[in-house]
C-alpha cells in the first residue's frame, strides 16, 4: 500500500467508543463476567457498524478485574473479530473521591497492567465522577451543575500524587495515560489542565482535549479555539464529539448532542491544529443522545474525509 | 436472491411519508379528483427520491371516495411505477368527533374496502383531530396544546364500539388496522393505549408506536424507552420519525424535528427491541419540517442499514 | 455527455462560500497582498471538498483591490485547480454607509471591473454593514439586533442611485448585480425588496433570496413561502444556507444553523419555485458554526441530487 493521503488516512485509528452499551446483561449479569461468547456477541455490532476500533470503557467491561485467563479470552476475541484497541477508559471513578478514591486508585493501577497485557498504548482517566442523582434524572446529564471541584490544596496534591504514581507505573510497562478534560474539576479549563499535568510533570501523562465535555454546558463557556491550542502540545489521545449550541440575548443556553460536522466545534479547523501541533495518537468518536453507534460511524467516515484532505495539503 | 442479512433488508417494505404533499393542485383541484396523470406525475417524486413503496394518506387522495374505475387507475398507477403500497392512513378525521364522527366512520369503512380492493395490508387510523387555529398559526402545531381528551366514557366506550366495529369489517376483507400513538387521545401514553387495544379485543386491531407523535412534547414526556416495550407486542404498523430534544434546569423544553440517527430517540436500539419481539411489518418514514421526502429518504437509507446490522446479528 | 437530467444537474454551478476562511494569514498579512501561492494553497482546500466552483468574498481576498498582474495571477491560480467563479461578493460595505459609504461605492465600482476582467458573470452586493460589538461579542451574531435600517428618504434615494450607477457600470462590461435580502435593510422583507428593486430598475440588477439570513431572527418572521414567490421573479443569484428554529409558546424563539435538508426552509419545494419561475442561476452553499466547508460539501450533494430529480420531472 503506497503512502497517499487517502491510505494514509484509511490506516488512522478511529475508534468507536461504547457510551450507549450497558455494563450488564438483561439478566443482569455484569458484562465483566459473561465471558468470551457475550463480549463476542455485543462487539460484533461495533465491527457491523465498519469500525476497525473501539475503545473498552470500564462502564462496560472492567478490564482491570478480569484474571489472566479472562483478559487472554478478551485478547482472543478481540483479535479474531479484526478489531484494534487504541484506548481503555476510566472516567468516572476518580482517584481523589473522599470515599472510594484508594480503591479506583488501585484499579487504575490493575488497568495499565491490563493495558499493558493486551499491548493497549493508552489509558485514558478523569476526575469527574459517578453523576449525581439529579444528573441521573434528566434528560441530558449536563443541564444540571455537577459538583464544584474540591478547593483544598491537600486535595488537589493528593490528585497530582496520584497521577504521577500511575504514570510511574505506566512508563514502566510501556503504557500511556491521557486525562480527560471535564468541567468543574483541575481539567475543567484550559490553563487548569494545562497546570495540572503541567504539575504531575511526567513524560507518560498527556491530555484528552475532550472539546464536547465543557462546550456544551449550558451557561457561559470558553470558547475552544482557546482551548485547543493552549492543550494540544500536551494531547496523545482524543475523544471527539460535537454540540448545537443555542443562546438568547437573556442569557438563556440550550445545548444538544449534534453531529461531529454539524456542532459548534468547527473539527475541520481542530484536526489541521493538532496535526499542525505533531498529534498521531486515535481519535475516539463519541456521541450521547440517539444512536450513538451509528452517529459515531458518521462521524468516523466524516473525520477520515477530514484527514485525507488534511494529509493531501502537507 | 439468497437470503443474507442485506438482501432482507434490501426487501423489508419501507415507505415515503407524504406530509408535505397537498391535497390540492395549484388550481384548487382536489388531488383525490385530479385523476391518473396527476397521480403518476406526483408519485414520480416518491420514485425519484429512491422510494419503492409509499404511503397514501387521506389527507392527500381520499381513496376511500374513489369510484371503482377511479380506483383500478389508481392501481394501475402504483403498480406502473414499482411502487408498494404498505398502508393507507386516515388521520384527523376522528371516529368521535362529535359532529363528523359518523362520516369519519363511513369513510374510515370506505377506506378499508379501498384497501382491500388494492391488496393494501393495513389501515392506520387515529384519534387526534383537524388541528386547532392556535396549532395552524405556529410553526410546529406541536407547540401549541391540543383539545384535552374527552372524559366522558360513553365517549369511550363510542371509541371502542366503533373500532371493534371497523376491525370486524377490516377482519372480513383480509385487512389490519393499526392505532396510532398520539398526545391527548386515548392512545397518548404506553398504558392508555395497551388499555385501549385490549378493550377493543380485535385480533385485526394493533398499534403503530409512533414515538415522535409523543416526544416532542414542549413539556415532560414519558420516555420512550418505556412506552416501546409496552406497547411492541401490538405493533403491526409503524411510524418512524425523530425530534431533538433540549431541556432547562428551569423546566423550558424546546423541540425541532431531527433525523431518524441524531434525534432523541435510539432507532438502533428500538428496532432491536420491535425485532426481538417478532415485528416484522412496515416502517413508515416521516418527517415535518423542512424537506420531508428527502430528510426521510436519508430515514430509508439509515433504517436498511440498521436491519441489515440487526439482520446479520440473529 | 448526453443532456440527462443527471448531467444537467451535474453541470449546474454550485460554489463553496468561503466564510470560515480568514482575511489574513497566521502572520496577519491580508490575503489580498499574500499573492499567488498562499492562494492556491488556500483554495486547495475548496477542491479537495469536492468542489469545481467558488464564490470569492471581499472578506477574503478584495479582488478590486488587486493590480492588473495580480489579478491576472489569480485568474491563473483558479483556472489551473479548475475552479470556476460563478460570483464575487462584496458583502459588510455599504454604500450608503454615513462614513465609508463613498469609498466602498468606489470599491463596488472596482470589484465590478474585476469580475468582468476574470470572466465572473455576477458580483453579489449587499445593504448589511460591519457586525456591532454586540454581535461581535456572542455565539451567533444574529442573536443580537443589527441597528435598524435608515429611516430618511434621502438615504433611500442614495441607496437607489449608487445601485443604479453601479448597475450602469456592470452592464457596460457584461456583469449583473446582485442584492442580498439581509434583515433590517431596504433588503430585509419580501415586499421591501421588491419595491426596492424595482425603484433602482435596471436590467442588470437581481436579487439573491438569501432566505436564511432572514428565518434567522429569533423573533418574528415573514414565512419563507411567502418571501420566495415574491422575489423569485428578481432573482439572479443565490445564497443557500439553513436553520434550526424553535419557537415557544411563550414568544422565545432559538436558531441555529442547520444542514440545507434538515433546516426550516424545504429547499425541495423552494428549487421547485425557482426552476419553475426560469430561475438557471448559481447556488453558493453557505453554512456558519462549525465546519462550514465540509456542511457546505453536504449541501452542495444535497442539492445537486434534488437538481437531478427536479430536472426528470421536466
Amino acid at each position: 500500500m503506497t503512502d497517499t493521503p487517502d491510505n494514509a488516512a484509511a490506516a488512522w485509528p478511529i475508534a468507536a467508543a461504547m457510551l450507549q452499551f450497558p455494563g450488564t446483561l438483561r439478566d443482569g449479569t455484569a458484562i465483566t463476567d459473561a465471558g468470551p461468547d457475550h463480549w463476542r456477541r455485543l462487539l460484533r455490532r461495533v465491527v457491523l457498524a465498519g469500525f476497525d476500533n473501539v475503545e473498552i470503557p470500564s462502564a462496560w467491561l472492567r478490564l482491570g478485574d478480569l484474571s489472566a485467563t479472562a483478559l487472554g479470552d478478551f485478547g482472543a476475541v478481540v483479535s479474531e473479530l479484526g478489531l484494534g484497541v487504541p484506548g481503555i477508559t476510566v472516567v468516572r471513578e476518580s482517584i481523589i473521591h473522599p470515599a472510594q478514591g484508594s480503591q479506583n486508585l488501585a484499579f487504575s493501577h490493575r488497568t495499565i497492567d491490563a493495558a499493558a497485557e493486551l499491548g493497549v498504548p493508552v489509558v485514558c482517566l478523569g476526575l469527574h465522577d459517578a453523576l449525581a442523582p439529579a444528573q441521573r434524572d434528566v434528560l441530558w446529564f449536563w443541564t444540571q451543575a455537577p459538583p464544584p471541584k474540591p478547593s483544598e490544596p491537600e486535595t488537589y496534591d493528593l490528585a497530582v500524587r496520584g497521577y504521577r504514581e500511575l504514570a510511574e507505573h505506566a512508563a514502566n510497562v510501556g503504557v500511556e495515560l491521557s486525562l480527560e478534560l471535564y468541567e468543574d474539576t483541575y481539567l475543567g479549563t484550559a490553563s487548569d489542565a494545562v497546570r495540572f499535568v503541567t504539575d504531575i510533570g511526567h513524560p507518560a501523562v498527556g491530555l484528552n482535549p475532550d472539546l464536547g465535555n465543557l462546550v456544551r454546558r449550558q451557561g457561559p463557556v470558553e470558547d475552544w479555539r482557546d482551548i485547543l491550542p493552549a492543550v494540544v502540545p500536551y494531547t496523545n489521545y482524543w475523544h471527539v464529539k460535537n454540540y448545537l449550541r443555542m443562546e438568547h440575548e437573556n442569557g438563556t443556553v440550550f445545548t444538544a448532542p449534534a453531529t461531529m460536522a454539524t456542532g459548534v466545534i468547527n473539527y475541520r479547523d481542530a484536526v489541521t491544529m493538532a496535526l499542525d501541533a505533531g498529534y498521531r495518537g486515535a481519535f475516539v468518536v463519541e456521541h450521547y443522545g440517539g444512536d450513538g453507534l451509528g452517529v459515531g460511524a458518521m462521524s468516523r467516515d466524516y473525520l477520515r474525509g477530514l484527514l485525507s484532505e488534511e494529509l493531501a495539503l502537507r
